[in-house]
């Protein structure tokens, strides 16, 4: 016992990860193409810090407050880990008075939450938020959003996805039609919001017994909130409700999602938003439309409610036999919850004056702002969990140098190696030999399968030290047959360019991660 | 008094700032330039949290371990923000027990150092990291790692940089030639490498007053690391030495030097390194060859002590005005300090054992590393005082889309100017429009140029609904005459992409963040 006390373990924290070889390589690749889409919309990128004043995080998150880092007080300020890219977005907004911005951040964020590892739900990971600062024509910027978002997944090989798409106005609206008092509403929002989870039974049972409703509101409330379908469909009969028709809240809501209708329609991405009633979103800032994009992985497995269960008895039986302190640590949900949504956002008109104002300025502007983050890890494990790795390379090397001779006298050319190498790698070209002097060829010939490098330099000993020539040969089980082309030494690049040339347009021309994620 | 209590204050975290607009062009470019280089190397990447247990960030650090941040303790694990890379690098290596690995890595770090915003000395901080792990023929990956660090600053326009080289071994036999024990040499290590700050008189007291050592000691230990200049003239002089021949560990050291430059030299990279054995490094885990890249800017200014009590005498005369609380949270030693070096690493062959063995393990193998570290805000800095940011662009916009017209019946368009960006978005190319339904010419135009976009598609009122045609101009003020040309609305890319090629052509081909970083 003692003994173990002293022991390291070599772990990373709960809820965290290690990125490495193939991973990382999917990752950056999911990087990538978000980045080069949020570019094509004109947004410039900014960086954050990982962690802030404590009290610019503070009211901002509901409930979930509970979830934040914080830093320990080591004397100066007091500072939490970031817990999205928003708040942080608007606190530089207002800080620096924009009056509009449009721009991308990808970066780590931090949540003290579950974590569900397999499934991509983490305590440290990653968010890519495009969003839109500004007072501009209503539903012109959230639209643009919408097609961002679908951009995004298909870009990455996701096409079986559904935009669940809200407006809070609307909600609101149908709040006050079923009687419910404003100071209620986002309690009872939060519980409507359980309906992709659980029954309506469930969800009326919360509304009344645990918040105090009555039965006639939840029905009400029920009535509107089971509704769903195409833009038209749930437009169509809620022009025709006079619930809706009588309620100015949900009236204004209504006539953003007509216009919101003819834009998609123009970009013809309607066909991916679904009208839902029930969406609520748990944060508290956001005041128009809201949207999350949920495929086949994101709900939890049918038998969850058992499999949740079975953890917990696991979990308490472990405790009773006092087994070491940190044992919860190891906790993972991924058994029984789903992927959930791997794309949300909305808009969000209040956030920044509420930073303005809190500073004491007065008649700070209202700075509206719609934006949408995709759940990178989300992602990744739906790409990862439907792909073949093996062709993937983490590495990019291109051309592996050898060095082939014997005899007494063999130095195995390490200084005219580098001299080589030096030379590809001034031209840009991925190179690597292995850091030996000495080494035969067939453990070179094997280093440089590993390395995935499609052309072999080789100094010959007689070739290289008395005539001054390379040897310029392509690797691979298709060019086994291949015993190279000697070009003079000091004019070998140009040769090891044309060869990758050939052998890059022989292979269709495209990278094999692009390859993987289009499904190709 | 009270007031101010209740008001919040907009700022980032002391050390900490936000990045944006140009300065994001700047740091990514240093970021791409660095990871093209470090893949031509075979390297893949990794990344690791930003937080780990604390007890793998404990005893590596020395005495700046003072400088880590930890998380709160708020149930479950303690952990601590990174300080390095280099530590989560070895910890990751013996974790996975890799017996080698070639790993660029490109993460913030924190340290509650004092800040020097200015010069690029922050409390939260990038780190561009290449090191291979394995055991390898001596100095053959070392030199590789010293031909990156060339590579990795010229290609960032910086040239005028000078790579102050050491060896661990050489460095610890002069201690014990000097009769240094063996238990004082890291701290009298420490002092020597202040020698590039202070001269030797008070290098000197430190040695024989603060630590301890007797004059004849010091005397001897003088001798030596006064001693700089090429690779040739210091190891000519440390040949002929009678003390450094009779010391088996310094005899080890030079035979690597001697290696070392015959590689450098074949890579002819020889003229940048200033062997100086004055250089020792703070941190404990290096073992071999060490070295830092400094420039003209790395040195505090001339006057910085004169400047550093003038820092001082206002804080305390601020102090004693019984100013607000935390206004020495806004210290900044930016005046009297110096970049610093902008590149540094060495070789650590100790770290990954010492991991593995304190997990228990019996015997682990030795993984020997050797990398560097490439300090990107104090790159960004030097980049960003030499430069004319001007003509540099923070969005990539290349199309702006406008609707002319007017009239009662005139909607602006928006639906089909959405459509219009929607093909081009569609093809790869970055359009913007205004986010408003009415606008006139003018301002569209200004917001084009704003943009930065090259080309304007205008949906003219007849031109458009009439006859289905696009208007396809030139923007810029070179291009003020152009009427531009109408083209039939289906087809509209192929022309857009004909002109931004013919412009891109223009314009040298060159990206203008190329030209500025490279000085072109």
């Amino acid at each position: 016992m003692s003994e173990s006390k002293l022991q390291l373990v070599l772990k990373t924290a709960k809820g965290t990860k290690d990125w490495a070889d193939k991973d990382m390589v999917i990752r950056q690749h999911i990087f990538e193409t978000l980045t080069k889409i949020f570019k094509k919309h004109g947004a410039i990128t900014i960086d954050t810090p990982v962690f802030e004043l404590k009290e610019i995080l503070q009211g901002k998150y509901g409930e979930d407050s509970k979830l934040i880092y914080d830093l320990k007080d080591q004397g100066g300020e007091l500072c939490s880990l970031r817990y999205d890219l928003t708040v942080p977005f608007a606190r530089f907004v207002a800080m620096n008075n924009l009056d509009k911005i449009k721009r991308y951040h990808i970066a780590k964020v931090y949540r003290r939450d579950q974590p569900a590892m397999t499934k991509g739900r983490m305590r440290e990971f990653y968010q890519c938020d495009f969003d839109v600062a500004g007072t501009y024509d209503a539903m012109i910027p959230d639209s643009e959003v919408m097609s961002i978002l679908v951009d995004g997944l298909t870009s990455l090989g996701i096409d079986d996805f559904k935009i669940k798409l809200n407006h809070r106005k609307i909600l609101d609206g149908i709040f006050q039609i079923a009687g419910v008092k404003d100071e209620d509403i986002r309690k009872i929002s939060s519980a409507v919001d359980k309906l992709d989870k659980a029954p309506w039974e469930d969800v009326k049972k919360e509304i009344t017994v645990e918040k105090g409703q009555t039965e006639e509101v939840a029905e009400i409330i029920g009535k509107y909130v089971k509704l769903k379908g195409s833009l038209q469909e749930v437009i169509e009969i809620l022009e025709k409700d006079e619930g809706i028709l009588a309620n100015e809240k949900a009236m204004e809501g209504l006539k953003d999602i007509k216009l919101l209708k003819d834009y998609v329609e123009s970009m013809e991405i309607d066909s991916y938003i679904s009208f839902d009633l029930s969406l609520a979103r748990g944060l508290d800032y956001y005041t128009g439309l809201i949207y999350e994009a949920v495929t086949a992985a994101s709900a939890p497995p049918k038998d969850a409610q058992e499999k949740k269960e079975q953890a917990l008895k696991e979990k308490s039986s472990k405790k009773s036999k006092k087994a070491a302190k940190n044992a919860g640590e190891e906790d993972d949900a991924s058994a029984y919850v789903g992927v959930g949504s791997i794309a949300a956002g909305g808009r969000y008109d209040n956030l920044v004056a509420m930073f303005s104002e809190a500073t004491g300025k007065k008649n700070s502007p209202q700075i509206p702002c719609v934006g949408v983050s995709f759940g990178v890890e989300r992602i990744f494990s739906i790409i990862k969990a439907r792909s073949n790795l093996d062709k993937i390379s983490s590495v990019s090397t291109q051309v592996y140098v050898m060095a082939f001779g014997g005899g007494p006298e063999w130095n195995g050319l390490t200084s005219d190696r580098l001299r080589i190498l030096k030379k590809l790698w001034d031209n840009g070209i991925e190179a690597e030999h292995m850091y030996k002097g000495k080494v035969n060829p067939r453990k070179q010939f094997d280093a440089a399968e590993k390395s995935g490098a499609q052309i072999a330099v080789i100094l010959g000993k007689e070739e290289y030290l008395e005539e001054g020539k390379l040897r310029i040969k392509k690797l691979g089980p298709e060019y086994s047959d291949d015993d190279g082309e000697l070009v003079d030494a000091k004019d070998f690049v140009q040769l090891v360019q044309t060869k990758l040339a050939e052998m890059k347009e022989a292979n269709g021309g495209l990278d094999e991660i692009t390859k993987l994620v289009k499904g190709i």
